[in-house]
C-alpha cells in the first residue's frame, strides 16, 4: 500500500468504481445461468466487448467476505491486515464520528420472554419505532464519567457507543445468536487486560438498565450487542492515492466505509438513475468515484433470483448516463457474491470490466462469470484493482529507474 | 491458516480429495496428448463437464517440488513455511515416530571401491537384503548414551535415526551425489552452533563402523546419508480444520504425511479400487478423505508413458465408486507434475477438478492440462485448495461484518 502510494502522483483523469453489492452469483438450476448471465445487460455487454474483463476474487480462495473487507480490498486496502469491526461500522453507518477511544457495539432490539429470547428482531419493528426507543435509552445516566449513546439504524438494528477514559473493546458478544436461551452476561475476551473487565461491568449495567427501561415496550423489550469495536487507523484515500473521492451510496454501512477511508459522502437514493444523477453533479469536484447498489445484494439475500435479476438491470439502464461523462477509467463489479440459490454471501469470485483506452480487450462478448473468466485481466485480488485503475488513468509513476 | 482456522466450523459433509500422484504430464511428441489427455477417462470428463476446473501450483511458477513439500500445499499447509527434511519424511514412512530431538536421515546403499562411489544404489539390491544389512547395522552400539536405529525403505533406501541429548540437524550430506568421488565426511552446516559438531562427529563414527560391517558385502558395502533432519511441528489439520481426516495411501511416504498431520491412516494395497473399498469402508470415520495413488508416478519417473496412461484410466474406473458415496465435494487432482518424458518430477501445474453442488461450472469439456487451463477455478496454488473445499463443504464462516 504505500508502495503504491509512492507512485502515485496527481493528474487530471476521472475514475468510476461501480460496485454492485453481491453481483456475483451460481447458476439457475433451470437454466444453467447466474442472475447477471440472465439478466438482459445490452449495455454493459456493449463495455465488456470494448475493454478488458477478469474476475476478482475479494479475500482468499473459498473465504466469503462481509462487506467490510470485501469494499477495503476495493479500495485497495489489505483486508485482513485492516479489518473494521462490526461495531464500528455500524456507529459509523449511522452517521456517529467515532473517537479514537470510542467502543460501539451493533444493536438489536429483541423480544424476551422469562428472561429468554424469544424473537432476536422483535418481529422487525419499524424504524421509527426504533428511533423512540434509542430516543428512551439515551436519557439514561451511566455513573463514573462515561457515556452511551445509542442511534437507530433501520427496523430492528441500532448502534451503541460508549464514550469515556479508559475503554477497551476485548469484549464478547451478549447476543446469544439462538432464540431460547437467555441473553448474555458482557465478558472480556480471553487474554484482555484489566480495562475489558470493568468495560464489561459498565456494558452490564448499561444492559441492565436498558432492560427496566424498555420492559414495557411490546414486541422490544430488550437489546442484544455484539461486534464492540474501536475505530482502527485507516489512512486516506485522498492521501495514499493523491486523488479526491467521493463515494455514493443509499445504505448507511456503505457511505461509513467511504467515509472511513477519507472519501467525500453524498447520499443518493436507490434507484441507480439518482446515483447517475450525482455523479454528474460531484463530477468537477472529484477524480474517483465509488458508487454503490444495494439492491443486487439486498435480493440474492432473499433468495430473489428474479430480483436480483432486474437489480442489475437497473444498472445497465444507468450505463448511458455513465458513458457520457467519459470517465477515463470504468470499472463495474461487485464486492462480493450473493448468489440467490445461496440466500447468502458466498466466496465466488467477481465478475469485473475495465473500461479504459490503456487497456488490452480480450474476446469476451457479454457480462458474466464464466465469460469473464477467460478474460484478459484473469483471476486476480480486488485489492490489486486501485493500481490496475490508478495504472490506466496514468496516475502511477514508473517503479525503479 | 490461523485466519482459515478461525472460521472453521463443524458440520457434517464429506470431502473427497484423491491425489494422483504425479498427474501432470507433457504432450507425447507423437500426438501432441499429454499422458492425462491421452487416456480414456469417461467418468472423469463426465465429472470436469458439471465441475469448476483450474490448475494449481504446487509451490510456486518454476519450482518442482518434493512429495513433501506438494502434499502439505495440498493439505493447506504453506510449503515453506513447513518444511520436512527428508530423513524425517523417510523415517517418519518407514513406520518410526520421531521423537523430538531425533534427528533422521535418508540413507542410500552404495557400492565403494577404492574409496569411490562407483554406483549410488548399489545396483538397486532387492529389500530383502536391503533388511538384512540393517539388521547387522542395528547390531552395532553407540557411545556416549546415543542409540542409532536404522530401517529398510525400499530397494537400496533405508531411513537411519539417531536418539540422544543434544542432537542437531544442521548437518551437511555424505552423499557426493556423483560417482568416481568418495563420500563425503559429515560437517555441520556454515553457522551451526557446537551441537552441530558433536552429532557430525557422532554421524562420522557410526558411518565408519557401518563401513567396517559392510566391508564384506557385495555390491552394497556402504552407506551415503542425506537430508539430515527432526521433525517440524505441524499443528493437526483435526484441529486447523474442525474436521476429522483420513488418509488412505498404499506407500509409505503418504501414509506418513497424512499422519504428520493428524489424520489417521488406512493402507491400503494398489490396485485403485482397493483404495475406494477403503473409502466405503471409513467413510462414517471422517469428515475429509485424502486418496493417493502412486503409479502415475512411479510410471512417470520410468519414463514409461502408456503405463502412465493406463495408472490414469485406473483411476478413472474407480470414480463411480467414489461417486456413488455422494461426497459434498470432490476433488481430483496431482501434488506435482511428472511428465513421462522428463522421467522426473517438474513444476507445471497441476489439472485439477472440484465437484460441488456449490460451484460454478465452466466450458470444460474434458479433463486435461489444456482444457482446466480455461477452467472457472483459474490457475491458482495448491495451499488455497483446502480453503475451497471447505467452503464449498459449508464449513467456513464469513470473515468480517
Amino acid at each position: 500500500m504505500n508502495f503504491l502510494s509512492d507512485l502515485a502522483i496527481e493528474l487530471d483523469t476521472k475514475m468510476v468504481l461501480i460496485v454492485m453489492d453481491g453481483l456475483g452469483g451460481l447458476p439457475h438450476p433451470d437454466t444453467g445461468l447466474t442472475e447477471l448471465e440472465t439478466a438482459h445487460t445490452p449495455n454493459l455487454d456493449a463495455i465488456a466487448r470494448e475493454s478488458a474483463c477478469g474476475l476478482t476474487i475479494p479475500i482468499a480462495l473459498g473465504i466469503t467476505p462481509g462487506s467490510g473487507p470485501a469494499h477495503l480490498a476495493l479500495f485497495g486496502y489489505g483486508p485482513v491486515e485492516f479489518s473494521i469491526g462490526r461495531g464500528a461500522l455500524a456507529a459509523t453507518g449511522a452517521g456517529i464520528e467515532l473517537g479514537p477511544d470510542d467502543v460501539a457495539a451493533r444493536v438489536n432490539f429483541c423480544t424476551v420472554e422469562a428472561g429468554r429470547v424469544v424473537d432476536r428482531r422483535a418481529g422487525r419493528i419499524a424504524t421509527e419505532v426504533n428511533a423512540r426507543l434509542c430516543e428512551k435509552l439515551n436519557a439514561m445516566a451511566l455513573p463514573g464519567g462515561l457515556t452511551a449513546r445509542i442511534v437507530p439504524e433501520k427496523d430492528y438494528r441500532a448502534a451503541l457507543v460508549f464514550s469515556g477514559p479508559g475503554l477497551s473493546d476485548k469484549l464478547a458478544d451478549t447476543d446469544p445468536q439462538r432464540v431460547g436461551l437467555e441473553p448474555l452476561e458482557c465478558r472480556p475476551l480471553p487474554g484482555a487486560g484489566p480495562e475489558a473487565a470493568s468495560t464489561a461491568e459498565t456494558v452490564n449495567e448499561y444492559v441492565r438498565e436498558a432492560a427496566r427501561v424498555l420492559a414495557d415496550e411490546q414486541p422490544a423489550n430488550m437489546i442484544l450487542l455484539r461486534g464492540f469495536s474501536k475505530l482502527p487507523h485507516l489512512p486516506r484515500v485522498t492521501e495514499l492515492y493523491r486523488m479526491r473521492a467521493t463515494g455514493i451510496a443509499s445504505y448507511p454501512m456503505y457511505r461509513a466505509l467511504a467515509r472511513l477511508v477519507g472519501m467525500n459522502v453524498i447520499e443518493a437514493a436507490d434507484p441507480f438513475e439518482e446515483k447517475v444523477e450525482a455523479l454528474a453533479g460531484a463530477w468537477s469536484d472529484s477524480d474517483y468515484f465509488y458508487v454503490h447498489h444495494k439492491p443486487t445484494d439486498s435480493s440474492g439475500e432473499d433468495g430473489d433470483f428474479e430480483r436480483k435479476v432486474k437489480a442489475i438491470e437497473e444498472v445497465d439502464a444507468g450505463m448511458p448516463g455513465v458513458l457520457a461523462l467519459e470517465p477515463d477509467v470504468l470499472v463495474v463489479t461487485g464486492d462480493h457474491s450473493t448468489p440467490a440459490i445461496m440466500k447468502s454471501h458466498s466466496w465466488h469470485p467477481l465478475p469485473l470490466v475495465l473500461r479504459s483506452r490503456w487497456e488490452r480487450t480480450d474476446a469476451v462478448q457479454s457480462f458474466g462469470e464464466t465469460a469473464c473468466a477467460a478474460g484478459a485481466l484473469g483471476i486476480f485480488p480486488a485489492r490489486d484493482l486501485m493500481a490496475l485503475m490508478l495504472a490506466n488513468a496514468g496516475r502511477l509513476e514508473k517503479f525503479g529507474a
